[in-house]
């Protein structure tokens, strides 16, 4: 006897398969299920498609009359680029909705499911809401603060070492853990690093990966003093599109121009006494249309992330080497801090092991 | 029906219950099994008291005779403080023996093997050996090297650091993993340190355990100019020894006097390029009789063991907090290399949660 739980699970399922490529929306399934058979099922695979709902009820039919729905996100409300699917769930005469969390826009929050409860259908919120929330953490978050997600990735030696003194840093973890990166930048909207890098390093930026759809995110540089060299590797958008993000008070408006007729797109933001505003930045970014961030930066960019409070999550590569060197890299620099007290607290989520390597994922610990 | 990797599975479990309180011997466990009934066990307790194999045979008695003996490392040959086990094993009249694995002293491996076959007992060599020989890893170094077993302990945050720039690193790690560190104090016959170390937190060093037989291991400061304040709390030996490792070069003898007034051991070793000769003071520490030694020193101690290739496991805490700071402390300093391919290799052992903190056990890899 299957539960609301394992009916959930599988639409989580459904859901997590479409992980990155449904931005700026949610990932979302839905399972329709009557007399113990699924006679519907369905995810939104792709902003612009139908939603889960709308999949499941079209190919259940006549038969979600009486059945059960599982969804994985409170059903919307509103008309967008499709009709609400609140509505749907209604004219289906399902005669019961399990959704597992809550439309996280405290502004909307409940009025899908009030309408399907005004229409007489029993709706049970809360079955693996918090595998919910952990699956749609970026949408939540673009939600509630209206910026993009901003994820912290960085590989090193088990004694925290990004690079050695003169900056060589390939290759610090093995095949399967660079592969995984390529897969995570498959999945983000924009992947960010300091001019310094693309001065060093003259990366490209853009996803390597064997198969599959490659989605190539979106490079954001950030540049204060504009810098950018004109024969940089990411100036070359034919792959990829970039944007720099330069200071308010740049006056080199000839090579703005230079830079835009090359299909760039520059981001003024101004100024504070830790260099580029990067609050207002992601705001920018998220008018953009980008919804998460890859900071990939040296240790700079990455401090200025951590002190200004930013980093939603932390993606970390534990490579099986000791580099040791009293001037090899570290991953965060910036201002130094008086006491072990003051460091910003996590909390570890998974490890996973790639090849020889290390994944630690964490979270800012929650208050 | 019970298989011969079971009754080994026992002897090894035996054996691991007196991990760090038989050294110099080994862990060593001992099954007999009759009719799949167990007739005898027992395990070396301590150095000085009987052989594993005594004990199980004392308890079998009689039944002995025809029994299979499941023993952990190969019997021994020779008259130590007790009788040659293998002599014992060929009165028992047992009709065969699974051995784990061999004796690591290659100039003995293989004697007590031959001495019972020699009697015309089936002896079965090498079930769990894997197990086994890492259960001992501590006394097979002993054996093949004459030197202490060296295990690099630290304590980090999440993007390695192991204090802020002014030294501050209480704690990093919470109290499990903090107990944790006390009860693997109280399995090594030394812990080590930097005179850095004492001249700025100037620690006690000493095991700090609730429960349970405290061994409080022998602290070891690595001291080239004999720099050590007299009121340092490692010079109080009420509760533990104390040794301190100075340079041959070292001309202070009234100061060394009145150390060793005190009952502190002053070892003299030369110094090399790098500081003081870590070699020759592991082959003077063996000596002394000590066996496996915890390296807790500061960046340029961890430094000099790493450079030297003297590293023979790594226990690292890992906590989930991110610190930054251009200026704060990583665990190892020295000098700089080149490129990313010169870092030493590494093989992960384990994965362990303490609290909220990641220990990580790591070995050099193997060529």
């Amino acid at each position: 006897m299957k539960t609301d739980r394992d009916y959930m699970q599988l639409a989580l399922d459904l859901a997590a398969s479409a992980l990155g490529k449904t931005n700026p929306n949610p990932v979302v399934g839905a399972v329709l299920v009557k007399d113990g058979v699924i006679v519907g099922s369905g995810l939104h695979r792709k902003a612009g498609e139908p939603h889960a709902e709308v999949h499941a009820f079209n190919m259940a039919g006549d038969h979600a009359e009486g059945a059960t729905l599982y969804v994985t996100l409170e059903p919307c409300s509103h008309f967008g680029k499709t009709p609400p699917c609140a509505n749907l769930v209604v004219k289906s005469k399902v005669s019961r909705v399990v959704v597992a969390t809550r439309d996280p826009n405290p502004e909307v929050a409940g009025r899908g499911i009030r309408l399907i409860e005004d229409a007489g259908i029993k709706v049970d919120v809360g079955v693996l809401e918090d595998e919910a929330i952990k699956l749609n953490e970026r949408f939540i978050h673009n939600m509630l603060t209206s910026r993009p997600f901003v994820i912290s990735k960085f590989a090193m030696t088990l004694d925290g070492k990004i690079a050695t003194s003169n900056g060589h840093s390939k290759w610090i973890t093995g095949e399967d853990a660079r592969n995984h990166v390529h897969e995570i930048r498959n999945n983000v909207d924009a992947i960010l690093v300091g001019i310094g890098t693309v001065l060093a390093d003259n990366p490209q930026l853009t996803t390597r990966l064997k198969t599959g759809n490659v989605k190539n995110p979106i490079r954001v540089i950030l540049d204060s003093q504009l810098r950018m060299p004109m024969e940089a590797k990411v100036l070359d958008t034919s792959e990829a599109k970039t944007i720099i993000v330069t200071s308010t008070s740049n006056i080199d408006t000839a090579k703005v121009a230079t830079l835009e007729d090359k299909g760039i797109t520059i981001v003024f933001v101004k100024k504070n006494n830790n260099g580029l505003d990067l609050e207002e930045m992601l705001d920018q970014l998220y008018k953009l249309g980008i919804t998460d961030v890859l900071v990939e930066g040296g240790g700079e960019v990455n401090a200025s992330f951590l002190r200004a409070g930013l980093i939603n999550k932390y993606l970390v590569y534990i490579a099986p080497k000791v580099l040791g060197g009293k001037n090899s890299k570290s991953p965060f620099l910036g201002e130094d801090l008086q006491t072990m007290d003051d460091a910003i607290e996590l909390e570890f989520e998974s490890y996973q092991q790639f090849g020889q390597d290390l994944l630690v994922t964490a979270y800012p610990k929650k208050r």
